[in-house]
């Protein structure tokens, strides 16, 4: 058990990682080859031995006196990320945020593929996104089922938040990126990342009343 | 120097703030006026003597055997987060981002109050969102000035993101929520809170990828 659970990476460092892997992506498409741990330190605002220890877990890329080969690095983080394979994903709520997801340019790029957009507004039924069209809610389960999509997004209203989650799950999905300010419910072996709007410009709100008034640890 | 640091708070408990202010109000919502800290590490994932810890830095608003006034500590929590005040806002970039942002409901109701939308795209410069004028970006800087906007939004591509927080900072914009994916730089003295789209949706695949491969914490 013990031996099993000192394996296991934690998530504070799992949290870590796609920010080193967009850091290294940019190092990339400027034209830098090689990189430091100190160089990453600058520009994630970790310390440059968390960034040892972190990508230590994974094998650790770096040679002494050398460093890191970016592409190399990049490339091995973008693996255990699993953004070497493809996932099938759909949206459910397609208001502004769905359809500002639909359109986000790194969401393609990085092995996310779009098949539908989902909602319950007669209006908006049949039109389209891009190339993706709008469906109705009622077909989102058996969608769901009948294309493999692992990958349920939410951009619903709070209150329907839940529901969407109970298709996606009944149809297959295995993940789901939920944008909506509810904690949905479900089984452990559903994997739910949120994205809370409100937390983060709460966050904000607070720092700019309380200025100063906290330490950065 | 060492005691002034202790009455500090760190920035690991202010960001769970906002998730604590959310709970309660959903408890409010649910006419629920009475809480504890079992209850709330229920619904957070927090431990409850992480919490009572957390809420004790702000004075401690809980009694034994009682537990927590719902209504008392959200008022509470939300002056502590700054949601009393209000606070001058604008958007850079009135694609499907912004005007989510712009149509996002939290948002009036916490306190930001939205002044304008700005976009370089002449096919929008004019139109309205809601009630909200899109105004052409050259004039940015002016408008942030002469409306005391305090805080500046930026929902544009990367490459723009820089140039629109130097202008905003030259208005005197005191903090930036910022949606893109580029690492601003700027002042000290400036708050900057960050969402990563791509971070969480990279946490999300690993994840999906890894399986039961980490531990929580």
């Amino acid at each position: 058990m013990d031996t099993d659970k000192e394996n296991k990476i934690s998530i504070t460092v799992i949290r870590r990682l796609p920010k080193y892997y967009r850091h290294l992506g940019e190092l990339l498409r400027r034209g830098i080859n090689r990189t430091s741990s100190q160089e990453l330190s600058r520009l994630t605002g970790f310390t440059a031995s968390q960034i040892r220890q972190d990508l230590n877990n994974f094998g650790g890329f770096g040679q002494q006196g050398y460093g890191y080969n970016v592409e190399e690095l990049h490339s091995q983080l973008g693996k255990i990320l699993g953004l070497d394979k493809i996932y099938n994903t759909v949206i459910t709520g397609a208001g502004n945020l769905g359809q500002a997801i639909a359109n986000y340019r790194g969401f393609a790029e990085a092995g996310f593929k779009l098949l539908s957009l989902f909602d319950k507004n007669p209006k908006v039924i049949g039109l389209k996104i891009g190339d993706i069209e709008i469906r109705d809610v009622d077909e989102l389960e058996d969608f769901v089922r009948g294309n493999n999509v692992e990958i349920g997004i939410i951009t619903t209203p709070r209150e329907h938040a839940q529901d969407v989650a109970d298709a996606y799950i009944k149809g297959g999905v295995k993940g789901i990126w939920n944008f909506a300010p509810a904690d949905l419910k479900v089984d452990d072996n559903i994997i739910i990342e949120n994205v809370h709007l409100n937390e983060s410009l709460f966050t904000l709100s607070y720092f700019l009343t309380n200025k100063g008034d906290y330490v950065k640890s």
